[in-house]
């Protein structure tokens, strides 16, 4: 077991970096995201992630969008990954941009393991996440001493070869403190239902941030039985009562 | 409710920034947290704050540690607390520099309230949280397609004033497919036997990150049933399937 990240020795091959690119403020990426920016020769990008970062590549540099609306992507997952193998054995430094953090339902690893198996080097550079970022933003702690100890992450979006979910919010809504729940503006109102159907009050309180950090950012404060059935997309859902605790700080706040 | 994130105003006072520094290396610092720690006339920074980054204090900037070493700290909360309201009722832009995320197992929250009660404006800087980028320098991902769909964060530690948990790992460990505990070097024994007692399989992987991004980093690996009862601190602790799939990716890579 090697005691350092991975990064396999490839002859004169060239490197890939799956790099988080922050939540959406273009000064929310990392100093070091930054600087492999600038020295990669190949930069894939995300929809959600901030298009002021492409202005920090090299002139020369080669700009693919790779997409990754809901629904539907510019750019399939295995074009992906081919494109990051055959650039990088050209010998470039390639860069895959990542919204958010690259593991966070990213696909960060399935990248990483593709380009790893065809004996590139690739390291992971970590992204601050929407998930706790969006929150915070609007001064919600994930956890809170005498309020909150624990949160999970879930994905709110149903498994499109399954037919069903891949997780059960209210079981681990049941289990947890704060839920915080990505890819669910289309089914917040199936997953607040389903958290109240395993015995979550109903009156326990949601925060819903829309394009957090981003033009157009929206913050809406519901309960798990007044919420709607959809909200717009991106959006990051917090369940639990630390969002009562932020509404007492933001009020405090705004009544000045 | 404000649309963007508090911020009172208050007269010609200072203003009080509650930054997270990143998990470690100081390249995984933001680049606005960067930022404003150049503009910072007053910094108070974390044991687990990277020294380097004090380098990019103004000349003139005064630095004062408020330590937070496990059982004692250098300075305490209340103390804290005073230190950003006085220096910020004296003009002065005051920089709350925290290792990880501030409000992530920090006392972020606490700071901001305190501060916005005062008249201050405070606005909180998200950081890199080494709950997920520490697992991540080994190609550990929180979740993962086929694998794993949803994770959690609790704290190991056992509350001081209540002499029991704050929260029940087994319970929250059977709820998500990877648990990931901070703060839980000292007791990471007790937290597996508790995780086992709740179902959870003996043989289940555990990955040990002890200073993650640090100088004397280590990554460990053992199961449930193997782990000792306390490893060295700070600790970042990963159970779940998903340490298997890092292990393949990172064997692969070092048997080249």
């Amino acid at each position: 077991m090697g005691r350092t990240s991975a990064a396999a020795s490839s002859g004169g091959a060239g490197s890939v970096y799956i790099i988080g690119a922050g939540p959406g403020d273009p000064e929310l990426i990392t100093v070091k995201a930054l600087r492999l920016l600038g020295e990669a020769d190949v930069v894939l990008y995300d929809r959600l992630v901030p298009r002021e970062l492409l202005g920090s590549v090299k002139p020369n540099a080669r700009l693919i969008y790779v997409g990754k609306e809901p629904g539907r992507a510019a750019m399939s997952q295995e074009e992906i990954n081919r494109v990051l193998v055959e650039e990088a054995k050209r010998g470039m430094v390639v860069a895959r941009l990542h919204g958010g953090d690259p593991f966070v339902f990213g696909r960060g690893f399935e990248e990483c393991s593709y380009v790893v198996s065809h004996g590139i080097k690739c390291e992971v550079v970590p992204g601050v996440t929407s998930a706790i970022a969006a929150p915070e933003k609007y001064m919600i702690p994930p956890v809170l001493r005498g309020v909150a100890s624990s949160f999970a992450v879930i994905t709110g979006k149903e498994d499109p070869n399954k037919g069903r979910r891949f997780v059960d919010p209210g079981k681990v809504a049941s289990a947890v403190d704060t839920l915080i729940v990505l890819m669910g503006a289309g089914t917040i109102g199936d997953v607040a239902r389903n958290i109240m159907g395993a015995g979550v009050r109903p009156d326990t309180p949601v925060a819903v941030i829309i394009n957090a950090y981003r033009p157009g950012e929206e913050f809406r404060v519901y309960t798990l039985s007044t919420v709607p059935e959809r909200v717009d997309n991106p959006a990051v859902i917090v369940i639990g009562e630390v969002v009562k605790k932020a509404l007492a700080l933001l009020g405090h706040d705004t009544a000045r």
